[in-house]
């Protein structure tokens, strides 16, 4: 049974010098991912994840059984054979709620150890606390305060934080694998079962809600697979991606209606999702009503993430947003002169209509201008439908810093930023209106044209006016005429924005 | 009118320097190719193109008319002004058959220059079939003597050549163009003026075919929009990608039923093909019969590949495929000995069952090392679905040294090296039968998992055996026990590949 470990060790090549693997041995899941560093940022290479439950062997006195500990044993085998590939220094493994709690932990922790050839280290609550922290702040965007919340398997974390800062911090011993055990074990889909596991997190929330009220947040994320199966269901059913309480308590409702775990079925929630579905709901629901949230986006990161940018101080960027940026324009070598100039001009008509079109302030201004530096994504697969490939490797991509309908928006830019108009795209996405998507969607087309010679000094000098809907182009006297290619182009931009209703006028 | 050409040469910024362009002065359309070079190849940043038909100015005493000479000029501004751009040494520009003939062609050609602010070469007719055939070795894979024809406007090259070198080569008076004014004027697709137009290209080539003939070949591309046209058409209607008399006939027979010009509906011909249909089908047949070709694909480059590769002779590798595979890799960011190990894995299976599976041989299987070099292609994008991501990324690639059918064939296997197995882009394929990309598939996909731990020293001692389409993987005693997560990995892929309905056994 025991891989050949310690004598690997040595032998490992250059060639996985920047591999990078992280171990989370978690209450309900264990989980190991592996990475490499490609152009300044993470390329996932590899992942496997055990249902272990560990929790689920932790009995009243706080004591693991054998057959959990067993369970546990045989996946870190699993991990061991891939984890002897990769220099020691390049990896971390860390235990959570159960492993903290079992009494008699340094029996597992010495076979663990054992066989990992590596060492555990088993956090406190609050140190996995700031690792989740961490781990969101590195994967999701945000200048305001915030709130993160983490529910695992036997704990779930709660921290208020701004930029990479936590600001107040803590981890409450309840978790989706502790409270099906507790509230569900009858396997009864029942309102008096939710009604019960609620108040009992309300219960453990209770001393510690204020202060965090008091501190209070602008932005909300959740990370853990509970809100990712919200997420999920509420985007199959046709809602956009932020949970909210009515949409929790209507989840809710449509669990009681299936009666029993076995019968439990929601269009969007995945097979593999449904075992500690109803207690994660349950907490996440007493998670919104002691706390007030208002609306909860999903976090790109967390425990995991949080640990591997420990060991990455390069990819610590404060602005995760531009990071995601810089590092996509670097992996599909974007001409990135060119891109700037491409989001320059985007950003300076946008500038000249801003009032009128209402979009000053509007956050989907930093969207246009990612969408811009990243237009050419696709070039690197072909030239002819460049702007398909660029929207196929954006909707497909990991964009720490931006939530899944900031990704659809730009998608839909990016898809849109030349040739004919989809506008299926610009109605699908949900980060904002159609309205002010067509708007983002013809300032980026038209910087796209005008910048098409790719140099700086042969930008025309445009004002954009017109009411309403309308736009008119307005470009130097006789400017035009000394460029009949651009002026071929933009005359083809017309009839491509007015075959979608856009009025367009060049002058 | 006159773009500001000659004071911008100056101020050409440093971004600008690795931009190339090519113009070819066409007797059916002008074009311009504009290109840098990343990764080791070309990546295509800009086209334009107008349908100019030069030739249908020109009368029977070769002069051209001022009217033909006006939609020049008027092409060559638009040219003009992305081309001040370009560092000049960085700029061809070349003039074809037309040009050669035009008694006047100093008059065109002086506005031109000046226009352009370049120089124009029109290049002689066996100049033309030179470059042509340099345009196709630099795109197409061929270590035989190969038959390379272009079918232009007023011309047709012929070639027959080995490796980068043309054995021998000729240009003919007849094109599309040309041939459409001569026999298709009264805009009838009859049966009669099919026949005149045929024999006249039969009469043009007879003087020639002869020594052609003798000379031999083994592969037969074609490298002009009529040749293109008529491999769209094929795959549009079902059928694969080898251009053969027998479809032409059929075409030919199609376009006789559609009775007049305006008429023209053939499923798969594009709107834009239509006008010089008739006559370039006309002459491909005539070249069909003289030449007694079997079976045509379509080459990737021509005259304007072949401009471009003179610039840029340090992309000019003997082996193009292998450069294409190598320029992916690199572009993509693959682990380059993880892909080779992948590739050996593969080789030394497909080797252990070729002569019972009948791979010896087989052009497969350099496709098949050629998916395994890819089969990473997509992890730029994400990880959870790279497979796909490759197969969309090598499905919408310019992949110079492969066809279309060659292609697809390693979507397929790209898209199925792990996972689910998509049996439908199997049976899409027409590269080769079902079985064997069957065959291919599961080979790939076994190294695939054989090689998980990314270095050499870890591959297990592995052969299989088995009895027709059986597979049996054999590893050495206590190997599996004492890899559980290979053993894991492979258990899984025996459930993957006999969902598939493909026996696979491990011992």
């Amino acid at each position: 049974m025991q891989p050949d470990v310690h004598a690997a060790a040595e032998s490992i090549r250059s060639d996985q010098q920047d591999i990078y693997a992280v171990i989370d041995l978690g209450s309900n899941s264990f989980h190991m991912l592996m990475v490499k560093v490609v152009g300044g940022s993470v390329q996932v290479i590899g992942r496997v994840k055990r249902k272990v439950r560990l929790a689920a062997g932790l009995n009243d006195n706080l004591v693991l059984s054998r057959r959990a500990m067993k369970r546990g044993w045989e996946c870190l085998a699993l991990f061991a054979e891939r984890l002897q590939d990769i220099p020691p220094q390049n990896v971390r493994i860390v235990g959570t709620a159960t492993l903290r709690l079992a009494r008699n932990v340094k029996t597992f922790l010495h076979d663990a150890e054992h066989i990992l050839g590596h060492p555990i280290r088993v956090i406190s609550g609050d140190e996995e606390a700031r690792i989740i922290y961490q781990g969101v702040a590195h994967t999701s965007s945000c200048e305001q305060n915030r709130l993160v919340i983490d529910i695992g398997g036997a704990s779930t974390e709660i921290i208020v934080g701004q930029g990479v800062q936590p600001l107040k911090l803590s981890s409450l011993h309840m978790g989706c694998v502790t409270f099906l055990d507790a509230y569900f074990a009858d396997a009864q889909l029942s309102e008096e079962n939710f009604a019960a596991a609620i108040a009992a997190a309300e219960q453990v929330l209770a001393p510690v809600a204020d202060e965090f009220n008091a501190l209070g947040w602008q932005v909300a994320v959740g990370a853990s697979g509970t809100v990712q199966a919200m997420q999920e269901i509420l985007i199959a059913q046709g809602m956009d991606e932020t949970i909210t309480l009515p949409r929790l308590e209507g989840i809710m409702q449509q669990a009681v209606i299936c009666g029993r775990q076995d019968q439990l079925s929601i269009i969007g929630l995945a097979q593999e999702r449904k075992q500690v579905f109803p207690s994660g709901l349950a907490v996440l629901i007493a998670l919104f009503r002691s706390l007030h949230i208002k609306g909860m986006t999903l976090s790109g990161g967390a425990l995991r993430e949080g640990v591997l940018y420990s060991m990455l101080p390069q990819l610590q960027g404060t602005d995760v947003r531009q990071h995601t940026i810089n590092s996509l324009m670097v992996r599909y070598h974007i001409d990135q002169q060119h891109a700037s100039r491409v989001s320059d001009m985007a950003l300076s008509l946008a500038n000249q209509v801003a009032s009128r079109w209402m979009l000053t302030g509007f956050d989907g201004l930093s969207l246009l201008h990612g969408a811009a530096l990243l237009h050419e994504l696709g070039l690197l697969i072909e030239y002819k439908n460049h702007h398909h490939h660029g929207g196929y490797i954006i909707s497909h991509s990991d964009l720490p810093g931006f939530t899944r309908a900031q990704q659809q928006l730009l998608m839909a830019l990016v898809h849109n930023h030349r040739a004919d108009i989809n506008r299926e795209l610009i109605a699908k996405q949900t980060m904002t209106s159609v309205l002010l998507t067509v708007r983002l969607t013809r300032i980026l087309r038209l910087a796209v044209v005008l910048s098409m010679r790719r140099r700086h000094e042969a930008l025309p000098n445009v004002s954009v006016s017109g009411k309403g809907e309308q736009l008119i182009l307005q470009l130097p006297a006789g400017w035009l005429d000394q460029h009949p290619l651009m002026r071929a182009e933009l005359e083809q931009e017309v009839q491509y924005q007015q075959a979608a209703g856009w009025e367009l006028e060049l002058r």
